[in-house]
């Protein structure tokens, strides 16, 4: 059924508005080509309008050929050429054509990236943020700090001191939309002409950010601690880009020994930096929290998280913690760059974090995941898999790695887990290709935006393809 | 006084939630050192809370040194050193004592980048809002499409089409957070060894997002009638960045043959583009239209906007259309980069576009702005300023700039108005340093963000100082 907001004190006829939705529909694909329109009597119904609000912005479409009206049955949305030409319409570019196929998804899916927006306290969001709308006004319009909102920078380095370790003034906390971004920003402020070295096997997006600023990277190999800083002082890196709370793809949290070897490279030069991207940081299951590097040395360790994971993914806002020597080149030479992410959300995101929401939203998260993670243990262990897995870096983090031990390689693994309907990815695949430390027959399993209810019939899939 | 939102039903004590909030505005500043804190009476009747609710805050924050209480007088916000030490927190770093001093503004500002926001037409966004907040629910958290929400690209190809004469799909749009975002974006996508042509003088921040971006950036003389295209022809350059609809600073409008000029140049060899920067086009006051060079050729105008002006700047949204052969490139290499607006402010806008009110705003915003234009332009004119002042580029958009004929250059007319109070901007601090055609002895003055009712006293300070 289509859903849309009329607006009966808008500035346009509801006829007008209802037409423009279902046009927009129709060309954003959203309603495919050769879908029957529901029937007018339904449609306003559903929508309560008057049968003549549907039955206008119906003929206007079929006038227009958006779509074609078939005698006694009803309307059918044109193929996007035709109504293309009869609208007067460019046709999408060739490029377009290239995107992928949703029918080709997989039926399981133990994709690394997404979240259960389930958890996510919505009410409570949602009534934050009409208090932000009605308190705000004036305020939310006028461009921001290009830093980021004081109080919510000062709630980050509140929560960073409290539940990190980490010792930051809120003017050293910059805020910005997404973790893409801000290495955007800080590959500016740290120069293009350094070396960057990042983890291999490691987060592929990093690696694109890097190529697609033209700065060099150097992959360097992991041992069973993470970054090896011997191997990392054969290079001529000058930044080490890593994720030692759990490391990506690998899932081991870096020993505090292995942190201060890193730390101790980045003392014995100037200009020389450790980036602790603290990713996955705020899930970790077992024993006492570590703490972040930066707590160590924050003259030599540049922090980064986002609330991708922790809140959602389409609130875009994550954050930097620059040590002070680059703060003040950012202030010198790149606080002309406005803050992109709107005060509306930044606001909400104080009232969330200084009500004491995030904190124990958190908590219900961590325990969540932790039940979700446990579940797929244990289905796994109970299978006829048990005896030939080996579950890896599971500790801490939002996905777990299976090593498998049944003659397969990484490959086989994960083209007879298709076959099964069940995607699940190479710890190669995330590799620059120098990856002669990773592991044989493991493969990445994300489990967070995975549903609970899925867990039995996708472990059942595995176990026919992976025992024969 | 003081005014924050404490939640009965948060997961916080109030006194707790009462004390973070007064911690965070002394951190951030807002409460300057020893300003006094309502008393506690007060701020109790104020914020609809016990007494003793405001006792334990104030408590708290005298404890951990924050404020001091005074006796029979009450609680003082303590100097930053002092309660940072107190409460165990870092000191601000040194750079952060560089931000200019908010007593040092002048008292009339003639700045270009700012709009009124009065004129936002806040209750209709905030209903609109509320109602994205009530019907989106798991949409709004979920990662966004890449490019932009389909739906806000279907309305934005829309308007193009509508308004400013532009053929594009909804699939060559891009929507990012503001245009220096997208700016950095594109130099991706073309690639940073390109040679870039700007307009000299020109909008100061592109040519840092071009130099943060490490481009080649060649600053190209102006003629009477925008970018100069035989200055351009004598360049190396391969895409020219222009501002066709309002050339920021000096004001004029493109005519219709320098831009076929300018688009030829673009013909002559592959991998040539113009950049149209279409800026303030939503803002002509005098006679007919002129439609987007886009419109006369799609594959060489790679064309960008933005609702900073239009809506607010704290909305953070532009766009990119790109030519298919660029969106082809963007989308094997650049996909990968999540959008950085949120769903929710994408979704209000598009709520706000399809039901008519974007229209009808930009014709309320388009009268105001006349008006205040008209009455900038007669007080002048009224005045002693009369005989010697030209007004040059008032046709379109948000800025207009006097030509003073009284015998002072640039840097004269600035100081003297400055000493008066009233901040002008000569056109020469807009050059790169090449700016051989820069108008002598001419001001840029920025009038959108000035209140109505400072025109006639500014006006007064701006004669003294100029005829003497």
């Amino acid at each position: 059924m289509i859903t849309t907001v009329l607006d009966p004190a808008g500035a346009r006829p509801m006829y007008l508005q209802l037409y423009r939705f279902i046009r927009s529909e129709i060309e954003s694909g959203r309603l495919p080509s050769h879908e029957k329109l529901p029937s007018r009597r339904k449609l306003a119904a559903h929508l309560k309008v008057s049968l003549a609000t549907v039955g206008t912005a119906y003929a206007q479409l079929a006038a227009e050929g958006y779509v074609r009206a078939e005698p006694k049955r009803g309307y059918y949305v044109q193929p996007f050429a035709a109504h293309a030409f009869a609208g007067g319409r460019p046709a999408p570019p060739a490029a377009s054509r290239k995107r992928r196929d949703p029918s080709k998804r997989p039926e399981f899916d133990f994709q690394t990236n997404v979240v259960d927006t389930n958890l996510f306290p919505y009410a409570i969001w949602a009534r934050l943020a009409r208090k932000t709308l009605s308190e705000g006004g004036e305020e939310l319009l006028n461009a921001a700090d290009p830093q980021g909102d004081p109080a919510l920078r000062g709630e980050i380095a509140r929560y960073l001191h409290d539940f990190r370790g980490i010792n930051a003034h809120p003017e050293q906390v910059v805020v910005g939309a997404g973790s893409e971004y801000l290495l955007g920003l800080l590959i500016q402020i740290l120069g293009r002409r350094k070396i960057y070295a990042m983890e291999d096997p490691g987060y592929p997006k990093n690696r694109r950010i890097y190529m697609g600023n033209d700065a060099e990277i150097i992959p360097v190999p992991l041992d069973g601690q993470g970054l090896s800083d011997s191997e990392l002082r054969k290079t001529e890196a000058e930044i080490v880009h890593i994720t030692p709370s759990h490391q990506f793809p690998l899932g081991m949290v870096m020993p505090v020994s292995r942190r201060i070897s890193l730390l101790q490279w980045a003392r014995e030069r100037e200009g020389r930096y450790v980036l602790e991207d603290d990713y996955d940081s705020e899930f970790r299951f077992v024993g006492r929290p570590i703490p972040a590097l930066q707590g160590l040395d924050p003259e030599k360790v540049i922090y980064t998280n986002s609330f991708t994971r922790s809140l959602a993914p389409s609130l875009r806002i994550s954050y930097l913690v620059l040590p002070a020597s680059l703060l003040e080149i950012y202030r010198e030479k790149y606080l002309f760059y406005s803050c992109p992410v709107p005060n509306f959300e930044q606001n909400t995101l104080f009232r969330f974090m200084s009500q004491g929401y995030f904190e124990s939203h958190l908590n219900r998260m961590r325990n969540a995941y932790k039940e979700r993670r446990d579940q797929l243990v244990a289905a796994v262990m109970n299978s006829r898999l048990g005896g030939s897995v080996d579950v890896i870096g599971s500790d801490a983090g939002l996905h777990l790695l299976f090593r498998v031990n049944n003659g397969m390689n990484e490959k086989q693994l994960v083209s007879s887990a298709g076959a099964a309907g069940v995607r699940v990815y190479g710890a190669g695949e995330f590799s620059a290709g120098r990856a002669v430390n990773c592991p044989e027959s493991t493969v990445v399993i994300g489990y967070s935006g995975f549903p609970a209810q899925n867990i039995a019939p996708a472990v059942e899939r595995l176990e026919r393809a992976w025992t024969g």
